[in-house]
């Protein structure tokens, strides 16, 4: 029997809790051995609970305890979170979280700390949830030279966008419907602004290419912006819009990180993943594309990978990413990056400018004009765009190549 | 340095000599040590070819090199592909195939075998070819018990069907179309009669449920019934046409082994994946649905999952899963399966008919009528059709619930 600590008994790890408790004797043929919850770490009283006996208040009954293999971190947030994490590690316990914070932040230094003490330290569910992507690209993708990744990682805007494409509602309606069924927090601006899309990216980016990549150094751009206007130009064109996380290798070995609404064509799978579900679509030079696919987030999904990631530390199977940090960032101005562009302008010299920009079909044509430019460099479309002073530009949105 | 021998140097074998050459570097970065081919059994003559010196004709040459760790077996067909494995194996090497006709007929004795012999047998590419599925099933889903999987397996059907929906064509014509492309064979009857898929869907079965499972023990039924009428009644519904291979676990511990084409509904995944590209759905009771997408057949993607696996075997990451072969059958008799079907029926009493069967929407109604059925066992389905005698059953199509 192994026997593992909760750190936090919120809904991710209550959810850890209860998979083991369900699915106790498949996990238990998995390992060779079962899996018992030892104690649980949390400031609230859960005294009437079926589990009460196992609550402290103490982090030292956890970090102290010799029987306790691996730590489970399910606390959320930034601190104390990293530093319970960072001594359960070096008392030579694994740990295994969800928290992207943390993950995206701390990673590189926690990951160091895991392996020079032997232990792993695995975050399979801070990315995609439940679903499988994590791992997979590490061991399943390893023959593979990843050229990219793309993810639709965050599934609080991907049930705004859907909502405004499939019921035709505007931005702060359907922000208002997410509240409502409980997919947005009451501040919603870590989801709608892309900072969770954006830790979730520089994880990716980490793991696939091996150079730190900070939330600091990526200029994550919501979905705040969209308008029913550009929806029903997408509609019209055959693309939807994504909030797609983006991570590029150049020839050079730099990294184009993205985090911003895209124009997704409809032939791409990931313009067809509606709601509040998370595809993660990975290029490699020999697999092509890869798309990993279902529920992104979700106390039972997220606790799912979890308790996935306890199994393959007990049964050996377990292994611990590691990363370099460059000294001198890897990742590259997007101003270089060439795209196609979708664009909405108003202004009498909207016909020149359509023309100045390679427009192709014009989407819409009335007071203003929407259309998708030819492809070139991001600086080269804003130089053209300054040459127009006349013409407002009321959207302008990448193209996803 | 581990060096390796490969079985066949057709399409897949001389895509794993290639992958192993192009991505050399990150290879061994990922196994901390370089891998090279060091010998290739192919009883046809490449004296012109660059690996030419590496060439034997005598499996003996490969057996009984004690440099050689990892065998790659990429022949194809059950013999000598199955009898050289099993030599393998007991010499105590590990062995990577893409081949589903042995594994999904003698998988069950090769991986005892690995077992006993302390090495490894693995087959990441024998089921969606580059694509992800075999070992994030036993890894990353591993918290779960799995209720079904549902997948695309074969991209010849799914081409063929792609065409017959978007192109307007007939059966014929499609299959000609893809005969053409390559992407069928001259006798395509493994691909477009369900032969292949039914390997694949019990080679799943395998991994997932523990129990053998016999592609003798599964009528596969193919695609060669469906009529442009069937896709135009689809069409006109919200379904696409797809061939599936699923199985499903019941209470009491069976399974539902299906391959067949299925009516799927829109909104589902599975309905969105187009042409030649593979889907797998895996249900579990934990995570829901999680989707592997991407090409599952092809050179490159095949040899990318094949040394993959060799990745794993040489930097301690692999393991062999082990199924038994239980005394009865765990396959169920499908006539007490319940779904809905899609009917497509000729005859005075259609009306009576489709009232008896609990039709909903009439989707075409002239001389034929084609409707959806209420959702019943299958024998009942086939109880009330018997006792319509003169109503003539043109199609009979489950709807994937």
């Amino acid at each position: 029997m192994k026997q593992i600590g909760i750190l936090g008994f919120g809904v991710v790890g209550s959810g850890v809790a209860e998979v083991l408790k369900i699915n106790a004797n498949g996990i238990a043929n998995r390992c060779g051995e079962s899996i018992r919850v030892k104690s649980i770490l949390d400031i609230r009283d859960f005294s009437g609970h079926p589990l009460s006996k196992l609550f402290t208040k103490n982090f030292n009954d956890i970090v102290n305890d010799h029987d306790i293999a691996v730590v489970v971190e399910a606390m959320g947030g930034s601190h104390p979170a990293y530093d319970f994490t960072k001594a359960a590690l070096q008392a030579g316990k694994s740990v295994v979280t969800s928290n992207k914070e943390v993950v995206a932040k701390l990673g590189q230094e926690l990951t160091a700390i895991a392996k020079k003490n032997g232990v792993h330290y695995l975050f399979e569910a801070s990315v995609g949830g439940g679903i499988p992507v994590i791992r997979p690209i590490g061991t399943c993708l390893a023959a593979n030279e990843i050229r990219s990744v793309t993810g639709i990682v965050n599934g609080t805007t991907n049930y705004i966008l859907t909502e405004m494409f499939e019921m035709g509602r505007n931005f702060e309606e359907a922000l208002a419907d997410a509240m409502d069924k409980g997919y947005a927090e009451k501040n919603p601006s870590a989801d709608v602004d892309g900072i969770d899309a954006c830790r979730k990216i520089c994880i990716l980016s980490d793991i696939i290419f091996g150079y730190n990549v900070s939330p600091e150094e990526v200029k994550p751009e919501g979905i705040r912006s969209i308008r029913e206007r550009d929806v029903q130009a997408a509609e019209k064109a055959g693309y939807s819009i994504k909030l797609l996380a983006r991570a590029e290798k150049c020839p050079d070995g730099g990294l184009y990180i993205l985090v911003c609404p895209f124009f997704v064509n409809h032939d791409n799978m990931l313009a067809g993943i509606r709601g509040v579900f998370n595809g993660i679509l990975v290029d490699g030079n020999a697999t092509d594309e890869v798309l990993f696919y279902g529920k992104g987030a979700g106390k039972m999904p997220t606790a799912s990978a979890m308790v996935a990631d306890v199994i393959n530390i007990v049964n050996g199977r377990a292994f611990t990413y590691s990363w370099t940090r460059p000294p001198i960032s890897v990742v590259k101005n997007n101003a270089e990056r060439s795209s196609a562009f979708y664009l909405s302008v108003e202004g009498e010299q909207r016909e020149a400018f359509f023309a100045a920009m390679g427009g192709k079909d014009k989407i819409f044509y009335d007071h203003m004009l929407d259309f998708i430019s030819d492809i070139m460099p991001e600086k080269e479309a804003d130089k053209i765009m300054a040459a127009f002073p006349g013409v407002t530009i009321h959207q302008k949105l990448r193209v996803l190549g």
